[in-house]
């Protein structure tokens, strides 16, 4: 259990409407057109993620105006401070610039560096994901729980998602990649908020993603808690200063199966359900 | 090109109502509950399947009196004649089973055979593809090109999509799937009637899809005629005794990057864009 204060409510409604707003915001350049440049790590950054990342700053700047604010595509505003606000504005920047519905937009906020609110927002499958510890979790209102029930499914009838190889061998994971797809479990690649929100409401029985950022891990984890679900983590230094995430989680008898394929490597970290 | 005589409109027209009567019977029943069972082949089915494709036959039986009918669950109707309608009423039935939006209805009508009409519904997406030899394909209504343009994207900018490994594996392709997996290409796990669409509508550089039930692939190979893309095809005598389809299609320029690495194992047909 953790020690965290309980979110104050309006927190929580703050980050729905804030969400609310990059929505509106995507939708209205995704109709009109935007444009897309390569960043100097080679991927690449649409006028979306730039529009969305200022509006959700300068709302949450205004908002709480003693917040930290970190986001992909900005740097690094207001102290280090009890609270800290981590933006992804749209997380799937390769499906969107090629029209694929999976992206979305990520919110999270750290209480003294520890996850203890997520959204996700899926623009464009009308998914709107808030769930904070101490409160619970919903989707579009209603209400998510991931605590394992009276009749889980056989293993074998669970799908589970992994994101790309290409992550898995970042992480030195290639070979469970690989191990996993030729396995006996059904697995598909499905990264990015798509995969985690598909988890998040039991749609899929697990989501094992390596090589995240911290803005594009903190939702889920806030998120996974606030379900009952259970989270595995592995949080690694990178060649180049910044700390990358390795993420098992889901439905609990789902993540444990897997849990023994993974020797160890990712630990569990202590939930709070509401 | 072909030598059929070209689609009558009112056939479209027809196919199109079908395919928004088999929406509205999915979403009803997704909203209200459903319950699966087990098929004597171990895959499961759903009373959205068996609801869907009572519906799309008997409409499609009154509306063309003297056309053939067949389907993935019921037993084939109707003679050998000219013409013959093809339902898929749910592809992707594990996804729809566990809430995942990327399912579909599938429509095709074969001329002697031959392909010549497809439609994919996407309900939960709300995306429609429909499209005919002589007429072109729309996505809700607006037009379809897969032709190349001025402007292609690099290919390793690409998004390539794939069936799942035990699909390739039937089809003696598991080794290719591992190598795709593995390569350079950004590659991604969408099957069933969703890569299909997302291909279709160039949000992926190209799709293979192995190891296919014929009403799994006849709308997408009158689709993507119709769109102007690239086709490539090979059908396989299967040990039950039927057919199993393994279909290359996209971007003709990435289809034919693709083809270089099957060593002519799937063949171009030809299309007739309109």
């Amino acid at each position: 259990m953790s020690a965290s204060p309980a979110v104050p409510v309006h927190f929580l409604e703050e980050a729905r409407a804030t969400a609310g707003e990059a929505r509106a915001i995507t939708r209205r350049m995704r109709a009109a057109g935007f444009s897309a440049r390569r960043k100097p790590d080679g991927t690449f950054v649409t006028d979306v993620d730039d529009a969305v990342e200022r509006a959700v700053r300068d709302r949450l700047a205004r908002a709480f105006p003693g917040h930290g604010i970190i986001g992909e595509e900005l740097p690094p505003q207001g102290g280090a401070g009890e609270w800290t606000w981590v933006i992804d504005p749209i997380d799937g920047t390769r499906s969107l610039r090629h029209g694929l519905p999976l992206y979305g937009t990520l919110l999270a906020l750290l209480h003294h560096g520890r996850s203890v609110l997520g959204v996700i927002d899926l623009p464009e499958l009308d998914r709107l994901y808030v769930g904070a510890e101490g409160h619970g979790a919903w989707r579009n209102g209603e209400p998510l729980c991931l605590a394992d029930t009276d009749h889980p499914e056989p293993l074998a009838e669970e799908i589970v998602a992994v994101g790309d190889r290409a992550s898995f061998a970042a992480a030195g994971e290639g070979p469970l990649f690989d191990e996993l797809l030729r396995g006996d479990l059904t697995v598909r690649t499905y990264g990015d908020c798509f995969g985690h929100a598909m988890a998040l409401e039991g749609a899929l029985g697990a989501l094992l993603d390596f090589d995240l950022r911290p803005w594009d891990a903190a939702a889920s984890e806030a998120l996974v808690r606030a379900t009952g679900g259970r989270l595995l983590v592995r949080r690694r230094a990178a060649a180049d200063g910044g700390v990358r995430i390795d993420l098992l989680f889901g439905k609990p008898g789902v993540v444990s199966a897997l849990e023994a394929r993974l020797d160890g490597r990712l630990r569990a970290v202590g939930f709070a359900p509401a």
